[in-house]
């Protein structure tokens, strides 16, 4: 069992930091807001009154953070975790954040002697709570052979999808399609309900055919087609749409930087901006069938 | 076995009407266009000089013709098949048209006093070559019925969509979400090079992830991930950027006719537009990869 | 002076054949709504129970009603206008309404032996009160010579476009850009707020640079920087954005009936569909800044 | 007369510093390409082996460099000119860059005790070489008087735009805008030839309308209608296709930078990329109506 650093309580986080306690590892977590520590500690969680602390015993580092600057102000510079890291131990970042972040976290550690990966994950709250994530995974192959009996707490799926960025990278161009597809897929019930087809019969023929997809099949933005997902339950508890809106920019920025147009993508991110405009920025990313109908 | 009258012998309606009779069918064929009756002929169909003269003593009749004008003015007015049908005869047409056009084709098909499906087709030249079609049918389920068995001779899926119309309508969901999807898929792939990640590497992780979708997984647009799609043979013999753009403007239409607004689908037709203008029209739609990179 | 049969008493026509009548001509007027007869008649218009009772004795003919199926309807069949007015009468239409059905208003005013004009104007009901209005005029120049005097009743500016249908080719043409340029004013004002840069200062500079155009100089979405237009009285009484959209369709169909793409049209269709769909239809065209900031 | 030092002798600065040299002033240049010193000599430019060297004596120092990399390398650090400027001196930086990059630019120079403005300009080669630029000029007001008399000897407008930064948003509003507005004219003259409406007639109504804007009237994409614009000469030496995608790329920055959606900006910068990756990106933008027609 290893003894684990873990840094971002959030609403991701803290069921993940959970997650590695029952699986029997020993967890010291860090948040800058000590609201939840009272919760932390009472799931066996140790909590440490700085980032250092969190990390200085420990054989692997994990962090949960909103956004890239919050990685790099975590692990960079004096006070952080890579200074007083282990060189024995391990950095994994589960963040989702830009290539060009990620790839300067990489580089830090290296710098500092220290072995990292990058390791987004996609499931959602839900499948932190109920530890099963899938993780796309980014660095060296031996790193991430090491990561996975840490990683097997959390989640249920492990990619090893290449080198330092290449989790990030896959992470992007998932979501740049999740994104893309629930709209088109908005689309097309739409369309279907217009020209007097039934929705369930729609699924059941595109499914199976050339326009099948995910969102089509296993996430319909049109309520009671399947029980368990947010069209079914007002669009409440699912993936915000503020948060695809934030990775589909993800994936707009990495194109800019490397000369790439990205029309559907480009467009994606603009509608869901202005859904979120529209004061629904809370609501799961399938409710933008709304916007079309 | 059936005697069938037959009507457009093109690149799918003649390998349609050999399927038809290896079968085992009598098949009496028509076509504007005398050139193809020799090479029907050696195949065993029957041909005939008028419309009349091939649907007269059909239990079935079936159209495969390019455009909803096509149609309508082989079935419909003084010369038009219905008014020389046998009342007991079943009308299949098998083009893709228009919901509206499909409407004045069931329309007047109960005028006559015959029986009519819609019932377009996916699978392409090569599925028609194959007798392995999937047909997406439209009109009352007795009349379904009654046309599996011929069906059967040229095809290996048949759904029964719904009533009349709901057909072409289905086939329309379909193309708009396969157009949309291939688009967003050459974006994808386009970006995980651009960032350092491997092809296969990002098919394989999304394809079983939320961004999954049938264009990524079994149409991809980079050359070489899987043998036989058109993109490992020079986007060459697949499906013409120029009928998937007719497909999504018939999408579009009928999205105009009811006031439904079709971002992303717009956008797709004005980029295979763009495609096609750029002397590409005959290449496979997942040529529209090299638009972007 | 003219004795003028007129067609549609609404929010447009009403103010039309009252200036027509200010203006000295005999004006009978016909409307499915009976409702507007009384004010009609106080302001000087006779009003007719049928159209070949409001079209029998005139010397012009004009109509403003909203679709292009309207038109149909009133000028062609049996109880339509073409077969009761006088030979040597001019019909003008003044609705606007696809190219398409423009077309066969006037080959069935020349099948009647009637001369047509279509002449849709801009201004919207303001210029229509004020007898301000652009007429944008499609036929034959004589005829166009034999209008003026009329028109010059209920306008200021009139254009002759050029043959059957220019007049709503010019019309599409205008409201294509106008639809377009107002989202793309918006993006830039609310671009310019973002980076810090004033809105009055950045109008002023680019209204004579290469960016400039009408929506951004003279109908500025940014509320208070012209006292007069809707973005300063809360995006009331203008152009409503459901007419703008209507528009944008009709340039949608002319595109896609020759095969032309369409991209920034299209996506501004389906803009102010979105927008329309958020239940802000009534609200000035302008107002879709709201969308985006 | 003012004692100048030039930094950026390419296809831009090159005539600006001749015209510089014409209008009185002592200039000293600096290029990374000693290959054109040889000819800004012949012009009466001085050329120095550094740009320490071609800024140590300088009142006024004027870049007009390709990137903001290149700027903030030209400006920042030891080698920089901020570190060998004199302190009462004026640092114009004229090239076109991010607002942020500009921001960094201005604090840099604060930070030196040096007066700096951001000055973009439009116009182009042609107009760099009439000497009838367009500046548009951010910082302060003193400083953008004390720049006046300067950039008078190179352009013919000149707006304070606001403080610093204002100079580049006010050029990346009218760029967005003109980028749009160009496909969007495209789009309205492809469409008018379709409809049957004569483009040189389309042009002069609605360029008095509320559709009117610069690109159609005065930068037509349509040969012929005028006899000094790009479109007239084959597209070329106009404003490059790979310059606009530039710009509009600097607009989606700060688009997303401040989470702004931006959906006809990012459409526009789409359609450029594609027309540039077709092997387009040296053509004038104007030639983007061949993508549509």
């Amino acid at each position: 069992m290893a003894q684990i650093g873990f840094a971002g309580l959030g609403r991701m986080g803290f069921p993940m930091a959970r997650n590695l306690v029952k699986a029997g590892h020993q967890v010291t977590a860090y948040d800058v807001d000590r609201g939840v520590y009272a919760a932390a500690e009472a799931e066996g969680v140790t909590t440490a009154e700085s980032i250092d602390a969190a990390v200085a015993a420990a054989d692997v580092v994990i962090s949960m953070v909103p956004t890239g600057a919050h990685v790099l102000q975590l692990y960079l510079g004096e006070g952080g975790a890579f200074a007083h890291m282990r060189k024995a131990a391990l950095a994994i970042d589960c963040s989702t954040i830009a290539v060009s972040e990620t790839r300067a976290f990489h580089e830090a550690g290296a710098a500092a002697g220290v072995a990292t990966l990058d390791a987004p994950v996609s499931g959602g709250v839900m499948g932190s709570q109920a530890g099963t994530l899938t993780f796309m995974v980014g660095g060296e192959a031996d790193h991430f052979e090491r990561a996975r009996p840490v990683l097997e707490g959390m989640g249920r799926n492990f990619f090893h999808a290449g080198s330092a960025g290449a989790g990030q990278a896959a992470k992007i161009c998932n979501n740049l399609l999740a994104g893309i597809s629930m709209i088109a897929v908005s689309e097309a019930y739409a369309l279907a309900d217009r020209m007097g087809l039934d929705a369930a019969r729609m699924r059941e023929i595109v499914s199976v055919s050339s326009g099948g997809c995910y969102s089509l099949t296993h996430y319909p933005p049109v309520p009671d087609l399947l029980p368990n997902v947010p069209s079914s339950r007002g669009y409440q508890n699912g993936f915000a749409s503020e948060l695809m809106l934030k990775d589909l920019r993800l994936a707009e920025r990495a194109a800019m930087d490397s000369g790439l147009p990205l029309p559907l993508g480009g467009m994606a991110a603009a509608i869901y901006g202005m859904f979120c405009n529209s004061g629904h920025k809370q609501l799961d990313y399938s409710g933008i069938i709304n916007l079309l109908r």
